[in-house]
């Protein structure tokens, strides 16, 4: 592939490599893991000379941010920003994770929740405009200092960025704006009080070019642009019109590396956990998640349990390995939440075990070599997600299989669009469906798991993380040579 | 206003009479009130010799279906529909209240409801398509005897009516179907099972007029039709072109009878109800409601406590009376939520109260003439629902007010298209939001609660239920011609 001559500036709230010192005083640093840090490392490879900023969490994180700029570690170039702890724990704590999180996969129960005051406002102008603010003027300064042509925005941390750094920088550099979480309906973002909605679409709309992973989000965003600010859209062309200028909404469907999988399926790590998922009784059914409310993990126990229930015959023939890691504990709503999944699962070993046989195999640790040894082995993965930005375990997984693992997906898990008709398409509030679609998975005769296993991986090989690069730098390109 | 000459059958799940015996075993009826029923009456004063289809719900209901119809009781012509009663429930209590409502509604708390099934399918299919295919055939029978150039058809209840009428009646006759609730966005109604999603949306669109209260309403059902099945819609000349036809998607807001309310006012039972309302200390904030998950009554209570803490200077300077009429306490939800109002009514009481002085006046029993006077009395009107179709208590208060009350309104609440620019807008979410516009509300000066008062009344006043009514019958005609 060839090099883009762009350079760039990506900003995230993450960092992809976190510092701190030894005990004999050294400074270490880690790199980060993720899908959103091995994506935009993907960009990085594709510009010498491209920068990446983001926000500074440890000690030692904020001595280098001090330090000159930007700090270079193995092939990457790193500008940390320093925010006012109180500043970040409101953008952070406040608005990102619970409400903009809460709204975007819409997770409030709303005859009772949110309750939005003074404090909401507060959190939004002291918190999140601050850490926007001084996002967007580290980006301006290092866009400039490097002499960048582009700088790339990420995520919903960053929503107010794109404005703050058009003011600072005017029109000569080309800003993108990239969501990896679902972007709902008008009527859902009707929920936000009426100056974080304006605030978010007005300062969207100052970018060039606005990706998501999905049309539906695509579309979706430029009917709220359309209701809320009246702004002119063309879904068809995927244009926006608004205060003069013209922004491009874009879909760009994001990915993994397959390379990186098939090496990491062989890793020494992985090999050890083979031993204990190949040790499990019966068909391997398998999730792997993050503890999130999104992820409707308690109706997918629902759902097995329903299928042994209506199969009887499937008792000890099976096993669901349900891989979970724990997140935000601190929130009273994600630790009802692993509560109400312990209780789902007890329920279902209760009702259906026998001495010899766990219906399911719960582990709420995170262990990531266990996880892609469970892809490499699965007989059925089930995405049963009620709402999902993308859902990278499906791509992961349809790559390192190697049983013709079926794929159960949620049509609200934005992997949809793409896999969807080679998986077993399932409402994700439906646990009839649910179990029905299990035991077809299950039970599915070798050559249609075959055929359907292959149509994945070949899905997922024909748009790698390099294609998605590839796509977003063309359509910049574009942009310009359009303006 | 004329005769429309045009011959209307209209159906409603709801009787406009009902029937019962006497103890001397003679046939009684009743005339029932409400919204709807004053609506669809205003359309039979327009059309001699309309037939009413309705559903039978008492035994004498019942025996009077059977016999030669249309029956006739005083102006009206009512053929009544004897649904078996399995069916009916599982109609009513399983899919229309519950899934339909709060879908419509943006009501559950979806990590963890709704949990659809195959009773779900069979609620549908047994319940809902059955009680359709009893309206549709006896409306289709009565549009032919009566020779009926139009059938209305009337709410969430009869979705699938429209497609069951069309196979049976051919396209000879108009059909139009009026939704009396929200519509939401695409996004929210994939949360239905997909037989119910597209059932509902191919069944509209057999239907030659779609009616809503707003434009926002009218607009989500077209993204809704275009990204679920695909159809080609105009959202400026409001049409869906499917499946070869043209179908109109149009914006009527139902609005009331303001001469009837002049009446009532005057009233033995309102004047006496006026003693006990004018006798609570202060100025008075009022609302209005059925007791439903949608209208926010907890957080309204939890505003009215703030404000009295961010203006303590309030305290016995108002009373708030809330007049809430119980509704479906046999639903755990709503029990529930009646309960949380209690609670809420309770800490403001005794957070606030003083022994001559309760800060909330509560009321859970039906007392329309109480509700009544407190419309010719309030100071503050709060109409803060989560959601809600239109919300006549809104337009009826503006009515009868007699102290240029000042309107404070959810801006989710369809009567905000039309009143929202005199009221005092609120985002019903924002408890702080609510609680200085209800401080606003009662500390406004004369000249402005005056100006807006006024307003309020001539916009209620320059659209009637008789305006509603006519305008549905200028394009049913222009329908036709256009034909």
């Amino acid at each position: 592939m060839a090099h883009s001559g762009e350079r760039f500036v990506i900003v995230s709230n993450r960092s992809p490599v976190s510092f701190s010192r030894s005990e004999s005083g050294e400074r270490e640093y880690s790199r980060g893991a993720g899908g959103l840090v091995t994506a935009l490392n993907a960009v990085v490879r594709r510009s010498e000379g491209s920068v990446w900023v983001a926000s500074a969490t440890t000690e030692e994180d904020a001595k280098v941010s001090r330090e000159p700029a930007p700090y270079e570690v193995e092939d990457l170039r790193v500008t940390l920003v320093e925010h006012a702890p109180e500043a970040y724990d409101l953008m952070y704590n406040r608005i990102a994770n619970p409400l903009l999180w809460f709204v975007q996969h819409g997770l409030y129960d709303l005859p009772y929740s949110p309750l939005f005051g003074e404090d909401t406002r507060r959190a939004w102008e002291e918190g999140y405009l601050t850490v926007n603010r001084n996002f967007a003027e580290v980006a301006a300064h290092t866009a400039e200092s490097e002499r960048a042509s582009v700088v790339l925005l990420h995520d919903y941390q960053l929503y107010m960025t794109p404005l703050f750094l058009r003011e600072r920088l005017g029109r000569g550099v080309l800003i993108s704006f990239f969501l990896h979480i679902p972007w709902p309906g008008p009527e859902e973002w009707r929920i936000l009080p009426g100056y974080m909605r304006r605030g978010i679409l007005e300062s969207l709309l100052a970018a060039d070019v606005l990706a998501f992973h999905t049309h539906r989000y695509a579309r979706n965003f430029m009917d709220t642009v359309s209701e809320v600010l009246g702004a002119e859209t063309s879904v068809g062309e995927g244009v926006v019109r608004y205060d003069g200028r013209e922004v491009w909404v874009r879909a760009y469907p994001i990915s993994i590396d397959p390379a990186e999988f098939e090496e990491l399926s062989q890793s020494e790590a992985v090999l050890k956990e083979e031993e204990f998922v190949k040790g499990l009784p019966g068909r391997l059914l398998l999730r792997v998640d993050r503890m999130d409310l999104s992820k409707n993990i308690v109706r997918g126990f629902a759902a097995y349990g329903r299928m042994l229930e209506l199969h009887p015959e499937m008792r000890e023939q099976v096993t669901f390995l349900a891989q979970l890691q724990p997140s935000r504990q601190n929130v009273p709503e994600y630790a009802a939440y692993a509560e109400a999944i312990e209780q789902a699962v007890e329920e279902v070993n209760e009702r259906h075990g026998t001495d010899s046989w766990h219906p399911v195999e719960l582990s709420m640790q995170d262990n990531f070599p266990r996880s892609v040894a469970a892809y490499k082995n699965y007989d059925a993965l089930l995405v049963n997600a009620v709402r999902d930005g993308m859902n990278l375990v499906a791509k992961e997984a349809a790559v390192a299989n190697e049983k013709d693992g079926v794929l159960v997906l949620s049509e609200t898990a934005g992997a949809h669009e793409e896999l969807g008709e080679h998986a077993l398409t399932v409402n994700p509030f439906d646990v009839d469906e649910q179990a029905e679609a299990l035991y077809q998975a299950l039970t599915m005769p070798a050559e249609e798991r075959r055929q359907r296993a292959q149509a994945l991986r070949k899905t997922v090989e024909s748009n790698t993380i390099e294609d998605w690069v590839e796509a977003q730098l063309k359509d910049i390109v574009a942009y310009r040579d359009h303006r």
